[in-house]
């Protein structure tokens, strides 16, 4: 009966959510910049916005956000049932089902995903704090926390990455002062 | 705006949905006591069937039930925008929301909660089975992970409880003991 | 060969083990005030002891402190085996088994544990920035997020309990209402 | 004081550890293989081998074998301090330390690894049950959960690639056929 639906069109429709609900892969990366920039003083948005489209690539980020924004939706034209459209529409403080579909993406990257995570919810930073704001008249119950799980999974996935590319440049350096000591000891 | 939902509306109505979807606490109990009879030969239905009813008075469970029942009877009358209704409607394999929504109550009852319900969610015993059964026309794709997570909830604190009480008694008997042996010494 | 650990054994050496390293009920219970206290004006000191007490009744938690601690004094006296002794020693940045470790028992307490717990690990705040304090020459590296672990979860249990609180109030003062209402009407 | 160790030594440590407590990458591809042939009739033991070592790259994992295998080979040689020497080293039944260790790394590749880790754990398919043997005078506490996770992960991380390769397929598929059709209507 039912159609499997192709990888194609759930990365599509995810990305299609976020920009109908006001959010640009820009928005997110800034977070990004904000979270990792104390530790790398060089950085620039670049890395950041290729970490975001990196962490938008997954699919379970993506059924993620198809959900969350779903159901925001639905509560923001009053089509759930009670007592949930309430809970929804309220963004209701003990409610955690948010946290918890977003969370569940988080855990991909690692702890420190995580406790970015936790960080952003609370600060609400950024475009985080925009889509915080009741007096909209939207509903942003859902999508507030996975941007915040994104913009956790793209610094986590730069730390990670960072590292890497520090670790590869000490090699070049030693492999090439190895070469420099091999040539003088011929030398000499 | 938006009035603050009373916990006993929340609880009613996550009950009612169980109901409604076709899930009484003794289809969760008998789960559970299958769970752990193997490690208590002695066990009758009636701590499991407590032991379900505690766990279901958990604010974080009743959200989640509400949350996954509302989008299966939405995926049912073909109300979720696509590409989402296709993946609910066909509980598309690489689809894991419903087990994330799932997952984030089971971790309140420790790693055993967890392990049980990977397991539960693998050999889909009893209830969760029947609600498996796509031959029927309806949508389960959340209620499924739902139930096996009340139940490995249940089964997670009634191995707890069981160890406090097997060492309340292992205690009373050494007190009990230390008494003779006291009364011996005084009368020896 | 092994015997059954009794359950008193373990909460006894879990206590002992905070206290030996610095670390009493108190100090987490003032994280706790300080995270809750901005959402209930009237919380006094109390009830965050209260809840710190109950949190470390836990046994997920007590085995969590057991092996975190384990893990720092070992470091500590530079006893484990390499690389992990210097991955511990150092607090290695991008080691996460610490925050696993910590996150395992935050589940307890639901999605407001979880940002609770990532808030206080990056904002380090009094007892924990005291610990992270790598001057001493002590190691901390479990410790800190065993901390922030045992106070986000104590702010999570009270934050549930005051709502219940809350609805117990509002309940007895509708039924008082209702009662003088019945009245009303009898004497009307 | 502490140098920051290359991930390379991490790398390499971690696999020593596993092989030095007799655990190769192809027993843990052989559960990968039981795990996923019943959905993929035409499975071979190749790609299973590759998604072992593509898991065994990440850092989180290898951090984590590092910790469990330490705890393990302390508690072998009776060097931890009670009660957590005895707590470990009988493998105790409400112990979850193990597992939350593993699931860490699990949460990685989303919740089919979750579930598989549930599974495996229960179940204790091939070299899991070999480990799982406490007649052997070792100590396997942390390791067998830290293989399930590492084939849980490897399942997860297939089953999503071989969805991959199945879309690419049928794309290329409907593009040979696009192409047809347009020879045809050319042709026509």
């Amino acid at each position: 009966m039912s159609k499997q639906v192709h990888s194609r069109e759930v990365r599509k429709a995810a990305l299609e959510r976020l920009a109908e609900r006001g959010v640009t892969v820009q928005d997110i990366a800034e977070i990004v910049f904000l979270m990792q920039s104390p530790y790398h003083p060089q950085l620039t948005m670049e890395p950041c916005i290729a970490s975001v489209h990196a962490v938008l690539e997954k699919r379970e980020i993506q059924h993620a956000i198809l959900v969350g924004v779903e159901l925001d939706i639905l509560a923001e034209k009053g089509l759930l049932s009670e007592p949930l459209q309430s809970i929804i529409a309220s963004d209701e403080g003990l409610f955690g089902c948010d946290e918890t579909l977003a969370i569940g993406s988080v855990f991909g990257y690692g702890s420190i995903a995580v406790t970015t995570f936790g960080h952003l919810d609370k600060q609400k930073i950024g475009i985080i704090r925009k889509l915080d704001n009741k007096a909209s008249g939207r509903v942003h119950t859902f999508l507030d926390d996975l941007v915040a799980s994104v913009a956790a999974n793209a610094s986590s996935r730069m730390a990670h990455r960072l590292r890497d590319e520090q670790e590869a440049e000490m090699d070049a350096k030693a492999q090439a002062q190895q070469t420099l000591d091999n040539t003088d000891e011929q030398a000499g």
